[in-house]
């Protein structure tokens, strides 16, 4: 039997658009003559589709999409992931389904059993787990197990369910495995998968058929990485990672003992198409296509925009320099130098005035006191207004460039440069930041190398340093590391060899941050513990605080 | 048996605060002759702890926090609820759980079984089910059933869940049914939770003690209601509502037909307390005494600074005037008037120097185009950053005075008027908050009547009135209630008699702000569904928009 693998790039809730992709690539693998295709998990509708599931007219539309397909399924099967309505009283209203389509019409379905809620996951919210006998699909004298994405997953020592799909699947003698997933992506994730889906083809004997997403969605990323593993768990081919792709495979084809293509080296490699991938999704998918954002001369905001200008083109992309008083002559030239390498447009708009009309304004309530924070913060603010007056007016999107270590630590000023319609770099450490702009200055100087080697500053006072009020960033790092990704506390950081009193005031600062946090745009995720939907915290609360 | 029902406010995460609190109400049990005392689900993290949950110290402080209770239950036996570790390699690592603590040890304890993973619930993110077989407490020759909140909430045509506990519980031949609980507020709740637990005593024929928390958690409000139902189903007495509560009740007591204690009239006489309770908590648990706002002359910040002078002290909130060019006399007369109804301090900060000097900074950029919505937002963003410039130079916590009207169609500016710590009215549409005014008016005019009777207007344009951009509120308003809080779509709220290009607009308008939502401060929840944690939307999405 041949079998495709489409890999596509879904839009949420756009229905007539997911259903006219998934047709095409079902003719073009009925052209090419492939028996059966295979697309993700709740392809019809995009995912995650959140509370729309919700709405009896969205799932009415999920379920004339699936009905769609199958009339063109005449000539070849389709796998097809859809919500569907529960139709017993009890329980949720909705399970999380695989369609098995073809002769035109629904020829079987196979519901999620394992449902994900964890991190950035919700599906217990929406969907009734599984609790019906398992059923194959008998398909041209194969036996076909259908399963999805989580359903693989608790094959571990530790497992975080109490059932194991597979372990009663088998019993029903498959002769295939077929996966449909909408896993996203993290840094740490194209190797776990692999690792775990090659454990489970080996275990079970069988070839296993894997199709995931691509594509960004807010802040959720996915990098396809659909593969095939034979039966002794070697790879038989995988699809190109951040792009839709489709490939065709014989089910008794044989792999060979190579590992997939994840990028030798760092996960820099991984972590630099995922962003651009995620930028110019949003962009096209919210129907836009210029982005705006402040230039500093610093190392965060250099970085994005040479993501901005790779995933939106330079000619869509506009620089601005907002120097104050305490601008630094390097900062405006090193800024400039990189607009010209990248052959983007930048404007120049002194804050100045601005901040002086403040200081104006403000003189009968603050006469007599000392300059601080607050006017630190009103200069941030004045750059966020202009910077976001002219996205009124031009129909830009406004990039925010802050970094994990500053959102992790509260060191950034609401609605001053926090603010932002997407944060690009929100999910990385200052220190992978600066990784990443080495990685962007590998074979030549774009990044001029003075936003690399100062030593950081907001420049909102005279002399400013981060490291006036931070740990240094290779030691915060470290320590936001074990907080954030790990879920080490107190006891457990000071154990490992790191300062009492730099653990207690980072974790301080951390908690404390969180109504900031509440409030910043949505954040590219990259890590296994992104800010944001998968990390969920009390804002009014006391501990380590 | 005598029964005490403790309704406490717990700080979450502040585990030496809690335990004393739990114990000092234990102590009074005790010495007011009771055998038993009864506090909330999670009562020694408080509720909802979040991903406080994952940290294995946080839960080592649960432990030791039932251990220290334990050890004072010598004279006398209480219910106490807490996370507790799940010793199984399968399934999540924790139970959320009911100990039974007497005789200076751990008794015995119940899992809770049903997780509510909807709405604002996420429940199963931390939480294994309980699937063992259920257990009675035999205490002082009495069975009793303990429960944990959802777990009597099953009882219904239409069950979310597949098991009921109580079905289960009830061969064992209890005598007495406990409920602990964490149920928050929203003004349909009172009655549909008194429904729902005499439903439970009537059906299985046992007394009801059931104890809830009280106090604001962010967004979150707990009103208490605390009560004791008899077994024929009728209410025994229940704790004050908006306040710590304590009450000893015997266990054989009989009630009266008569309903709970939820004032007569609309559902407005339940949010005034519970948004007073919402903002004095927010400022108590963070810390924080004083509250700034700007007060227009408009009814949104008229009622907002009324709810919190209640809340915080007239003393402890100051008022900015901030007008613009395009501020009407009538306003600042407004403003000034109810400031100094409520004796509230006022400044009046004109924005029109700095208004002009963005102009003369933007001149460049803007020249030859016209004043547009960009402007608008501009003043918006000045005053944002004056208040915010005051906030942190004095230590006020801005409140934003947007309504869920507002909030839903996106009128209103990202880092303008959309920002603040704490959105005091965001859960109320526009005209839940002039019935509100009204009630605050019932007895003599605090909020001049001008400001209830003028046409709603930004003023931020000659002329300027919300009508301009928007349906009327009272059409508005039903749109909103029937999509938001009804889960209508479109061809359902035609169906209803809407105008059918009104409805597409309002809801495109809904859905293309999910952007600006997600940005805004945390707002006081009212309804049964609010903006925030308990609507969860795709921001990139096509789906009515």
């Amino acid at each position: 039997m041949r079998i495709a693998l489409a890999q596509l790039n879904y839009r949420i809730g756009d229905f007539s658009e997911n259903v006219s992709k998934i047709i095409r690539s079902l003719k073009k693998a009925e052209d090419e003559g492939a028996d059966l295709a295979v697309f993700a998990e709740l392809a019809i509708c995009g995912y995650p589709p959140r509370d729309f599931l919700e709405f009896d007219d969205f799932i009415a539309q999920c379920y004339n999409g699936i009905l769609e397909i199958a009339a063109e399924c005449t000539g070849i099967a389709a796998i097809v992931g859809s919500p569907s309505v529960n139709p017993s009283e009890r329980g949720k209203p909705l399970y999380n389904t695989a369609y098995f389509l073809c002769d035109g019409r629904i020829h079987g379905k196979t519901h999620k059993t394992l449902l994900p809620n964890y991190d950035v996951f919700d599906e217990y919210r929406y969907f009734e787990p599984n609790r019906l006998p398992y059923d194959i699909i008998e398909y041209k004298g194969r036996k076909i197990a259908m399963t999805i994405c989580e359903d693989l997953w608790n094959i571990t020592d530790d497992p975080l369910y109490v059932r194991n799909p597979m372990d009663e699947l088998i019993k029903l003698d498959p002769d295939i495995l077929v996966n449909i997933a909408a896993s996203p992506f993290n840094y740490t994730q194209p190797l776990t998968r692999f690792g775990l889906l090659k454990k489970n083809a080996k275990s079970y004997g069988l070839p296993l058929f894997y199709v995931n997403h691509v594509g960004g969605q807010t802040e959720l990323i996915f990098d396809g990485g659909s593969m095939v593993i034979d039966a002794l768990g070697n790879l038989c081919g995988e699809l190109e990672r951040f792009k839709e792709d489709f490939r065709i495979f014989d089910s008794a084809v044989l792999g060979s003992t190579a590992g997939p293509l994840i990028p030798a080296g760092p996960s820099i490699t991984l972590i630099h198409p995922a962003l651009v991938m995620g930028i110019r999704d949003y962009f096209s998918k919210m129907g836009f296509s210029k982005a705006i954002l402040g230039l500093s001369g610093g190392i965060d905001s250099a970085v994005t925009l040479v993501l901005a200008a790779e995933a939106l083109g330079a000619e869509n992309v506009k620089a601005v320099l907002l120097p104050s008083r305490f601008s630094s002559d390097h900062s405006i030239r090193d800024a400039k130098e990189l607009a010209g390498n990248l052959g983007v447009g930048y404007e120049i708009i002194p804050i100045d005035n601005a901040f002086r009309s403040f200081e104006d304004t403000l003189e009968p309530q603050f006469r007599g006191l000392e300059f601080n924070l607050t006017e630190e913060n009103i200069q941030a603010r004045i750059r966020a207004t202009i910077l976001m007056a002219l996205s009124n007016k031009f129909g830009y999107i406004l990039l925010n460039t802050s970094n994990k270590s500053e959102a992790a630590v509260g060191y950034g000023t609401l609605y001053g440069d926090m603010s932002g319609g997407l944060s690009v770099l929100g999910d990385l450490y200052k220190t992978q930041v600066y990784e990443l702009a080495r990685y962007i200055n590998r074979d030549k100087e774009i990044i001029p190398l003075n936003s690399l080697i100062k030593p950081p500053s907001a420049e909102l006072r005279p002399g400013q340093r981060d490291s006036d009020s931070l740990p240094e960033y290779e030691i915060l790092d470290k320590i936001l590391f074990q907080y954030i990704e790990n879920r080490k506390g107190p006891s457990g950081l000071i154990s490992m060899g790191f300062e009492e009193s730099t653990v207690h005031r980072v974790l301080k600062l951390v908690n404390a941050s969180e109504y900031k946090r509440y409030q910043t745009p949505p954040i590219l995720r990259v890590s296994p513990r992104a800010f944001g939907m998968g990390r969920r915290m009390p804002i009014v609360g006391k501990y380590l605080s």
